[in-house]
Protein backbone atom coordinates (compact mmCIF):
# COMPACT_ATOMS: atom_id res chain seq x y z
CA UNK A 1 0.00 0.00 0.00
CA UNK A 2 1.12 3.50 -0.84
CA UNK A 3 2.32 5.29 2.33
CA UNK A 4 -0.08 7.21 4.13
CA UNK A 5 1.13 9.83 6.76
CA UNK A 6 -1.34 12.15 9.14
CA UNK A 7 0.15 15.03 10.97
CA UNK A 8 -1.58 15.96 14.17
CA UNK A 9 -2.23 17.60 17.19
CA UNK A 10 -2.96 15.61 20.48
CA UNK A 11 -6.23 16.09 21.22
CA UNK A 12 -7.41 18.35 18.08
CA UNK A 13 -11.28 17.15 17.74
CA UNK A 14 -9.77 17.73 14.04
CA UNK A 15 -7.01 15.50 14.12
CA UNK A 16 -9.41 12.60 15.49
CA UNK A 17 -11.70 12.74 12.66
CA UNK A 18 -9.22 11.66 10.13
CA UNK A 19 -8.10 8.91 12.05
CA UNK A 20 -11.68 7.72 12.78
CA UNK A 21 -11.97 7.73 9.14
CA UNK A 22 -8.73 5.86 8.21
CA UNK A 23 -9.69 3.37 11.28
CA UNK A 24 -12.97 2.86 9.89
CA UNK A 25 -11.27 2.29 6.34
CA UNK A 26 -9.09 0.22 7.44
CA UNK A 27 -5.78 2.15 6.62
CA UNK A 28 -2.77 1.89 8.27
CA UNK A 29 -0.75 5.33 8.31
CA UNK A 30 2.51 6.71 10.45
CA UNK A 31 1.39 9.65 12.67
CA UNK A 32 2.91 12.56 12.92
CA UNK A 33 1.98 14.78 16.15
CA UNK A 34 3.09 18.50 15.45
CA UNK A 35 3.71 20.84 18.09
CA UNK A 36 1.55 24.01 17.59
CA UNK A 37 4.22 25.95 19.08
CA UNK A 38 6.90 24.82 17.00
CA UNK A 39 5.13 24.21 14.10
CA UNK A 40 7.99 21.35 11.60
CA UNK A 41 8.85 22.22 8.16
CA UNK A 42 7.21 20.22 6.44
CA UNK A 43 3.49 21.08 8.35
CA UNK A 44 4.52 24.40 6.68
CA UNK A 45 5.28 23.38 3.07
CA UNK A 46 2.43 20.62 3.25
CA UNK A 47 0.15 23.55 4.51
CA UNK A 48 1.19 27.19 3.19
CA UNK A 49 -2.07 28.88 3.32
CA UNK A 50 -3.08 28.19 7.10
CA UNK A 51 -0.29 26.25 8.33
CA UNK A 52 -2.87 24.04 10.43
CA UNK A 53 -3.27 20.44 11.27
CA UNK A 54 -4.94 18.03 10.53
CA UNK A 55 -2.78 17.32 6.98
CA UNK A 56 -2.93 13.77 5.39
CA UNK A 57 -0.30 13.00 3.25
CA UNK A 58 -0.65 10.43 0.74
CA UNK A 59 2.30 9.00 -1.59
CA UNK A 60 3.96 12.44 -0.71
CA UNK A 61 0.83 14.56 -1.45
CA UNK A 62 -0.81 16.70 0.78
CA UNK A 63 -4.36 17.25 1.89
CA UNK A 64 -5.59 19.73 4.56
CA UNK A 65 -8.90 20.63 6.21
CA UNK A 66 -10.52 17.75 8.18
CA UNK A 67 -13.62 17.56 6.00
CA UNK A 68 -11.93 17.33 3.05
CA UNK A 69 -9.97 14.60 3.91
CA UNK A 70 -12.46 12.67 4.95
CA UNK A 71 -14.16 13.13 1.39
CA UNK A 72 -10.39 12.30 0.06
CA UNK A 73 -10.31 9.49 2.31
CA UNK A 74 -13.86 8.35 0.91
CA UNK A 75 -13.10 8.45 -2.82
CA UNK A 76 -9.65 7.23 -2.67
CA UNK A 77 -10.71 3.99 -0.82
CA UNK A 78 -14.56 3.46 -1.47
CA UNK A 79 -14.94 0.36 0.49
CA UNK A 80 -16.95 1.03 3.70
CA UNK A 81 -18.32 3.88 2.24
CA UNK A 82 -18.74 7.52 4.34
CA UNK A 83 -21.37 9.14 2.16
CA UNK A 84 -24.49 7.92 1.46
CA UNK A 85 -24.78 6.97 -2.97
CA UNK A 86 -28.02 8.78 -3.22
CA UNK A 87 -26.92 12.37 -4.06
CA UNK A 88 -29.98 13.63 -2.08
CA UNK A 89 -28.83 11.81 0.87
CA UNK A 90 -25.41 12.87 0.53
CA UNK A 91 -26.61 16.17 0.05
CA UNK A 92 -28.06 15.81 3.02
CA UNK A 93 -25.07 14.67 4.78
CA UNK A 94 -23.18 17.64 3.62
CA UNK A 95 -25.38 19.85 5.00
CA UNK A 96 -25.26 18.69 8.37
CA UNK A 97 -21.85 18.64 7.93
CA UNK A 98 -21.86 22.48 7.12
CA UNK A 99 -23.98 23.21 9.99
CA UNK A 100 -21.79 22.32 12.62
CA UNK A 101 -18.61 23.16 10.46
CA UNK A 102 -20.56 26.88 11.03
CA UNK A 103 -21.59 26.35 14.95
CA UNK A 104 -18.68 24.30 16.44
CA UNK A 105 -17.16 27.64 17.70
CA UNK A 106 -20.45 28.68 19.44
CA UNK A 107 -20.87 25.32 21.32
CA UNK A 108 -17.13 24.93 22.23
CA UNK A 109 -16.96 28.82 23.14
CA UNK A 110 -18.51 28.12 26.27
CA UNK A 111 -14.98 27.41 27.70
CA UNK A 112 -13.97 31.31 27.13
CA UNK A 113 -12.65 31.98 30.70
CA UNK A 114 -11.99 35.45 29.83
CA UNK A 115 -15.92 36.22 30.23
CA UNK A 116 -18.24 36.16 32.94
CA UNK A 117 -21.31 33.94 34.24
CA UNK A 118 -23.63 35.85 32.07
CA UNK A 119 -21.58 34.97 29.04
CA UNK A 120 -21.35 31.82 30.29
CA UNK A 121 -25.06 30.89 30.49
CA UNK A 122 -25.55 32.80 27.36
CA UNK A 123 -23.42 30.27 25.84
CA UNK A 124 -25.01 27.37 27.36
CA UNK A 125 -28.74 28.36 25.85
CA UNK A 126 -26.61 28.97 22.53
CA UNK A 127 -25.07 25.97 22.28
CA UNK A 128 -28.54 23.83 23.63
CA UNK A 129 -30.00 25.37 20.57
CA UNK A 130 -28.23 24.32 18.20
CA UNK A 131 -27.63 20.95 19.94
CA UNK A 132 -32.03 20.46 19.69
CA UNK A 133 -31.56 21.70 16.14
CA UNK A 134 -29.41 18.48 15.20
CA UNK A 135 -31.47 16.21 17.18
CA UNK A 136 -34.65 17.14 15.70
CA UNK A 137 -33.95 17.60 12.16
CA UNK A 138 -30.84 15.55 11.78
CA UNK A 139 -30.44 12.47 14.21
CA UNK A 140 -34.05 12.04 14.96
CA UNK A 141 -34.93 8.12 16.42
CA UNK A 142 -31.29 7.15 14.66
CA UNK A 143 -28.90 5.50 16.25
CA UNK A 144 -26.22 7.09 14.10
CA UNK A 145 -26.71 9.90 11.71
CA UNK A 146 -25.84 7.28 9.27
CA UNK A 147 -28.37 5.10 10.17
CA UNK A 148 -26.93 2.08 11.74
CA UNK A 149 -23.69 2.42 11.04
CA UNK A 150 -21.56 5.38 11.90
CA UNK A 151 -20.80 7.66 8.28
CA UNK A 152 -19.23 11.13 7.71
CA UNK A 153 -21.76 12.81 9.40
CA UNK A 154 -21.26 10.90 12.98
CA UNK A 155 -17.38 11.74 12.38
CA UNK A 156 -17.58 15.60 11.78
CA UNK A 157 -20.26 15.53 15.10
CA UNK A 158 -17.89 13.18 17.37
CA UNK A 159 -16.21 15.90 19.51
CA UNK A 160 -19.73 16.43 20.65
CA UNK A 161 -18.84 13.06 22.20
CA UNK A 162 -15.86 13.63 23.74
CA UNK A 163 -14.59 16.96 23.77
CA UNK A 164 -17.94 18.63 25.19
CA UNK A 165 -18.03 16.71 28.06
CA UNK A 166 -14.45 17.50 29.06
CA UNK A 167 -15.79 21.48 28.33
CA UNK A 168 -19.04 20.67 30.27
CA UNK A 169 -16.55 18.97 33.65
CA UNK A 170 -13.72 21.71 33.61
CA UNK A 171 -15.99 25.03 32.88
CA UNK A 172 -18.92 23.34 34.99
CA UNK A 173 -21.90 23.42 32.73
CA UNK A 174 -24.36 21.22 31.34
CA UNK A 175 -25.04 21.04 27.71
CA UNK A 176 -25.48 17.69 26.20
CA UNK A 177 -27.79 16.13 28.85
CA UNK A 178 -30.55 12.98 28.89
CA UNK A 179 -33.28 15.34 30.24
CA UNK A 180 -32.76 18.14 27.18
CA UNK A 181 -31.24 16.45 24.12
CA UNK A 182 -32.22 12.72 24.88
CA UNK A 183 -31.69 11.00 21.30
CA UNK A 184 -28.16 13.09 21.39
CA UNK A 185 -27.41 11.91 24.42
CA UNK A 186 -27.97 8.16 23.59
CA UNK A 187 -25.97 8.95 20.16
CA UNK A 188 -22.17 10.28 22.08
CA UNK A 189 -22.92 7.19 24.26
CA UNK A 190 -23.31 5.18 21.35
CA UNK A 191 -20.51 7.22 19.49
CA UNK A 192 -17.46 6.38 22.42
CA UNK A 193 -19.29 2.44 22.15
CA UNK A 194 -18.70 1.84 18.92
CA UNK A 195 -15.42 -0.14 18.38
CA UNK A 196 -13.36 1.31 16.54
CA UNK A 197 -14.06 4.50 17.92
CA UNK A 198 -12.94 3.54 21.30
CA UNK A 199 -10.04 2.19 20.40
CA UNK A 200 -9.40 5.72 18.92
CA UNK A 201 -10.22 7.98 21.91
CA UNK A 202 -8.25 11.02 23.82
CA UNK A 203 -8.59 9.73 27.39
CA UNK A 204 -11.23 12.00 29.14
CA UNK A 205 -9.37 12.94 32.31
CA UNK A 206 -6.28 14.08 30.80
CA UNK A 207 -8.03 15.98 28.47
CA UNK A 208 -9.41 17.60 31.55
CA UNK A 209 -6.27 18.13 33.17
CA UNK A 210 -4.93 19.51 29.54
CA UNK A 211 -8.13 22.31 29.75
CA UNK A 212 -7.88 23.43 32.96
CA UNK A 213 -3.76 23.92 32.57
CA UNK A 214 -4.91 25.86 29.05
CA UNK A 215 -7.38 28.08 30.67
CA UNK A 216 -5.16 28.87 33.90
CA UNK A 217 -2.62 29.75 31.00
CA UNK A 218 -4.72 32.14 28.86
CA UNK A 219 -6.51 33.54 32.02
CA UNK A 220 -2.92 34.53 33.50
CA UNK A 221 -2.09 35.99 30.06
CA UNK A 222 -5.64 37.91 29.97
CA UNK A 223 -4.83 39.24 33.57
CA UNK A 224 -1.43 40.83 32.20
CA UNK A 225 -2.83 42.59 28.96
CA UNK B 1 -36.74 15.90 -17.76
CA UNK B 2 -38.15 15.77 -14.04
CA UNK B 3 -39.01 18.87 -12.80
CA UNK B 4 -36.04 21.31 -11.09
CA UNK B 5 -37.36 24.72 -9.72
CA UNK B 6 -34.79 27.09 -7.79
CA UNK B 7 -35.94 29.72 -5.18
CA UNK B 8 -33.52 32.02 -5.32
CA UNK B 9 -33.39 36.33 -4.71
CA UNK B 10 -32.16 39.15 -7.23
CA UNK B 11 -28.86 39.69 -7.24
CA UNK B 12 -27.95 36.95 -4.57
CA UNK B 13 -24.61 36.20 -5.62
CA UNK B 14 -25.09 32.76 -3.74
CA UNK B 15 -28.30 32.25 -6.10
CA UNK B 16 -26.15 33.00 -9.33
CA UNK B 17 -23.79 30.02 -8.36
CA UNK B 18 -26.64 27.60 -8.65
CA UNK B 19 -28.41 29.56 -11.98
CA UNK B 20 -24.65 29.59 -13.50
CA UNK B 21 -24.31 25.79 -12.61
CA UNK B 22 -27.61 24.56 -13.89
CA UNK B 23 -26.83 26.67 -17.23
CA UNK B 24 -23.29 25.01 -17.65
CA UNK B 25 -25.40 21.84 -17.43
CA UNK B 26 -27.65 22.88 -19.97
CA UNK B 27 -30.96 22.06 -17.34
CA UNK B 28 -33.67 23.69 -17.69
CA UNK B 29 -35.70 25.20 -14.54
CA UNK B 30 -38.55 27.50 -12.96
CA UNK B 31 -37.06 30.20 -11.27
CA UNK B 32 -38.94 31.43 -8.52
CA UNK B 33 -37.86 34.98 -7.03
CA UNK B 34 -38.17 34.98 -3.23
CA UNK B 35 -39.12 38.55 -1.06
CA UNK B 36 -36.59 37.95 1.56
CA UNK B 37 -38.71 40.50 4.18
CA UNK B 38 -41.59 38.17 3.24
CA UNK B 39 -40.58 34.66 2.53
CA UNK B 40 -42.83 32.06 1.31
CA UNK B 41 -44.21 29.30 3.04
CA UNK B 42 -42.42 27.18 0.23
CA UNK B 43 -39.27 28.53 1.52
CA UNK B 44 -39.60 27.70 5.32
CA UNK B 45 -40.84 24.95 4.62
CA UNK B 46 -38.30 23.81 2.55
CA UNK B 47 -35.33 25.42 4.72
CA UNK B 48 -36.96 24.91 7.74
CA UNK B 49 -33.27 25.52 9.59
CA UNK B 50 -31.88 27.99 8.19
CA UNK B 51 -34.93 29.68 5.99
CA UNK B 52 -32.51 31.00 3.89
CA UNK B 53 -32.19 31.37 -0.43
CA UNK B 54 -31.05 29.81 -2.63
CA UNK B 55 -33.18 26.27 -2.40
CA UNK B 56 -33.28 23.57 -5.49
CA UNK B 57 -36.24 21.24 -5.80
CA UNK B 58 -35.84 18.69 -7.54
CA UNK B 59 -39.13 15.86 -8.25
CA UNK B 60 -40.20 17.93 -5.14
CA UNK B 61 -37.50 17.52 -3.12
CA UNK B 62 -35.45 20.60 -1.57
CA UNK B 63 -31.31 21.36 -1.52
CA UNK B 64 -30.41 23.65 0.43
CA UNK B 65 -27.01 25.86 0.84
CA UNK B 66 -25.11 26.93 -2.54
CA UNK B 67 -22.34 24.92 -2.67
CA UNK B 68 -23.69 21.91 -1.99
CA UNK B 69 -26.62 22.18 -4.16
CA UNK B 70 -23.47 22.53 -6.83
CA UNK B 71 -22.64 19.08 -5.79
CA UNK B 72 -25.41 17.87 -5.76
CA UNK B 73 -26.10 19.11 -9.70
CA UNK B 74 -22.71 17.78 -10.45
CA UNK B 75 -23.54 14.49 -9.04
CA UNK B 76 -26.94 14.29 -10.35
CA UNK B 77 -26.22 15.30 -14.18
CA UNK B 78 -22.57 14.26 -14.42
CA UNK B 79 -22.11 15.79 -18.06
CA UNK B 80 -19.58 18.72 -18.28
CA UNK B 81 -18.43 18.07 -14.59
CA UNK B 82 -17.82 20.59 -12.32
CA UNK B 83 -15.22 18.64 -10.02
CA UNK B 84 -12.31 17.05 -11.16
CA UNK B 85 -12.22 13.14 -11.38
CA UNK B 86 -9.10 12.77 -9.95
CA UNK B 87 -9.72 12.68 -5.92
CA UNK B 88 -6.47 14.74 -4.75
CA UNK B 89 -7.41 17.95 -7.56
CA UNK B 90 -10.79 17.71 -6.04
CA UNK B 91 -9.51 17.75 -2.90
CA UNK B 92 -7.84 20.81 -4.25
CA UNK B 93 -10.65 22.18 -6.07
CA UNK B 94 -12.91 21.99 -2.76
CA UNK B 95 -9.81 23.43 -0.27
CA UNK B 96 -10.16 26.74 -2.36
CA UNK B 97 -13.74 26.60 -2.29
CA UNK B 98 -14.15 26.20 1.41
CA UNK B 99 -11.48 28.89 1.30
CA UNK B 100 -13.51 31.68 0.05
CA UNK B 101 -16.69 30.55 1.89
CA UNK B 102 -14.58 31.43 5.29
CA UNK B 103 -12.99 34.71 3.82
CA UNK B 104 -16.08 36.12 1.62
CA UNK B 105 -17.34 37.78 4.43
CA UNK B 106 -13.74 39.46 4.90
CA UNK B 107 -13.85 40.64 1.22
CA UNK B 108 -17.53 42.07 0.97
CA UNK B 109 -17.63 43.47 4.80
CA UNK B 110 -15.45 46.43 3.12
CA UNK B 111 -19.13 47.85 1.99
CA UNK B 112 -20.04 48.44 5.93
CA UNK B 113 -21.35 51.51 5.99
CA UNK B 114 -21.61 52.29 9.69
CA UNK B 115 -17.81 52.27 10.11
CA UNK B 116 -15.34 55.08 9.44
CA UNK B 117 -12.42 55.33 7.01
CA UNK B 118 -10.25 53.62 9.20
CA UNK B 119 -11.92 50.69 8.90
CA UNK B 120 -12.11 50.72 5.29
CA UNK B 121 -8.69 50.83 4.46
CA UNK B 122 -8.36 47.67 7.12
CA UNK B 123 -11.16 46.02 5.21
CA UNK B 124 -9.42 46.90 1.96
CA UNK B 125 -5.67 45.79 3.06
CA UNK B 126 -7.76 42.39 4.46
CA UNK B 127 -9.70 41.90 1.48
CA UNK B 128 -6.45 42.15 -1.04
CA UNK B 129 -4.50 39.62 1.36
CA UNK B 130 -6.95 37.04 0.46
CA UNK B 131 -6.97 38.06 -3.31
CA UNK B 132 -3.12 37.48 -3.28
CA UNK B 133 -3.21 33.95 -1.85
CA UNK B 134 -5.52 32.91 -4.19
CA UNK B 135 -4.11 34.18 -7.14
CA UNK B 136 -0.73 33.51 -6.02
CA UNK B 137 -1.70 29.76 -4.53
CA UNK B 138 -4.71 28.46 -6.73
CA UNK B 139 -5.07 30.53 -9.98
CA UNK B 140 -1.53 30.70 -10.92
CA UNK B 141 -1.08 31.47 -14.07
CA UNK B 142 -4.33 29.52 -15.78
CA UNK B 143 -7.19 30.85 -17.20
CA UNK B 144 -10.02 29.76 -15.03
CA UNK B 145 -8.83 27.73 -11.59
CA UNK B 146 -10.33 25.03 -13.35
CA UNK B 147 -7.95 25.57 -16.01
CA UNK B 148 -9.27 25.84 -20.31
CA UNK B 149 -12.77 25.75 -18.86
CA UNK B 150 -15.06 27.00 -16.04
CA UNK B 151 -15.33 24.69 -13.18
CA UNK B 152 -17.00 24.73 -9.60
CA UNK B 153 -14.03 26.69 -7.87
CA UNK B 154 -14.57 29.70 -10.44
CA UNK B 155 -18.60 29.26 -9.82
CA UNK B 156 -17.29 29.88 -5.97
CA UNK B 157 -15.34 32.66 -6.64
CA UNK B 158 -17.80 34.61 -9.17
CA UNK B 159 -18.98 37.35 -6.63
CA UNK B 160 -15.55 38.75 -7.57
CA UNK B 161 -16.17 39.18 -10.80
CA UNK B 162 -19.30 41.28 -10.48
CA UNK B 163 -20.41 41.68 -6.94
CA UNK B 164 -17.04 43.23 -5.98
CA UNK B 165 -16.80 45.72 -8.34
CA UNK B 166 -20.10 46.97 -7.30
CA UNK B 167 -18.80 46.92 -4.09
CA UNK B 168 -15.98 48.66 -4.90
CA UNK B 169 -17.78 51.58 -7.06
CA UNK B 170 -20.41 52.56 -4.18
CA UNK B 171 -17.87 52.07 -1.15
CA UNK B 172 -15.18 54.61 -3.42
CA UNK B 173 -12.38 51.69 -2.86
CA UNK B 174 -10.33 50.01 -4.96
CA UNK B 175 -9.11 46.42 -4.37
CA UNK B 176 -9.09 43.61 -7.28
CA UNK B 177 -6.94 45.96 -9.81
CA UNK B 178 -4.65 45.13 -12.62
CA UNK B 179 -1.68 46.79 -10.74
CA UNK B 180 -1.83 44.49 -7.90
CA UNK B 181 -3.68 40.89 -8.52
CA UNK B 182 -3.55 41.45 -12.27
CA UNK B 183 -3.51 37.48 -12.91
CA UNK B 184 -6.87 37.57 -10.70
CA UNK B 185 -7.71 40.63 -12.49
CA UNK B 186 -7.71 39.12 -15.91
CA UNK B 187 -9.76 35.79 -14.65
CA UNK B 188 -12.52 38.63 -13.63
CA UNK B 189 -12.82 39.62 -17.18
CA UNK B 190 -12.38 36.15 -18.65
CA UNK B 191 -15.06 34.49 -16.31
CA UNK B 192 -17.67 37.60 -17.39
CA UNK B 193 -17.15 36.86 -20.75
CA UNK B 194 -17.57 33.17 -20.79
CA UNK B 195 -20.84 32.72 -22.98
CA UNK B 196 -22.59 30.89 -20.19
CA UNK B 197 -21.72 33.57 -17.41
CA UNK B 198 -22.48 36.69 -19.48
CA UNK B 199 -25.84 35.34 -20.53
CA UNK B 200 -26.64 35.04 -16.57
CA UNK B 201 -25.28 37.99 -14.70
CA UNK B 202 -27.05 41.08 -13.16
CA UNK B 203 -26.82 44.21 -14.72
CA UNK B 204 -23.84 46.48 -12.71
CA UNK B 205 -25.80 49.67 -13.16
CA UNK B 206 -28.66 48.04 -11.54
CA UNK B 207 -26.88 46.51 -8.73
CA UNK B 208 -24.82 49.79 -7.90
CA UNK B 209 -28.48 51.74 -7.48
CA UNK B 210 -29.62 48.70 -5.02
CA UNK B 211 -26.49 48.92 -3.37
CA UNK B 212 -26.49 52.74 -2.98
CA UNK B 213 -29.87 52.53 -1.39
CA UNK B 214 -29.91 49.58 1.12
CA UNK B 215 -26.76 51.78 2.17
CA UNK B 216 -28.91 54.25 2.94
CA UNK B 217 -31.27 52.74 4.26
CA UNK B 218 -29.03 50.97 6.77
CA UNK B 219 -27.09 54.38 7.44
CA UNK B 220 -30.60 55.93 8.59
CA UNK B 221 -31.43 53.04 10.93
CA UNK B 222 -28.10 53.15 12.05
CA UNK B 223 -28.34 56.81 13.61
CA UNK B 224 -31.59 55.80 14.96
CA UNK B 225 -30.17 53.37 17.31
Amino acid sequence: MTEVKLHGTWPSPFSYRVIWALALKGISYEYIEEDLSNKSPLLLQYNPVHKKIPVLVHAGKPISESMIILQYIDETWPENPLLPSDPLQRAAARFWIKFIEDKSLVILGVSDILEGEEYKEKARKASLEVLKTVEEQALGDKKFFGGDEINMVDLAYGFLARWLPVVEEVVEVKILEPNTVPRLYAWAENFRQAAVIRDNLPDHDEMVSRLKFRREQRLQIGRKS
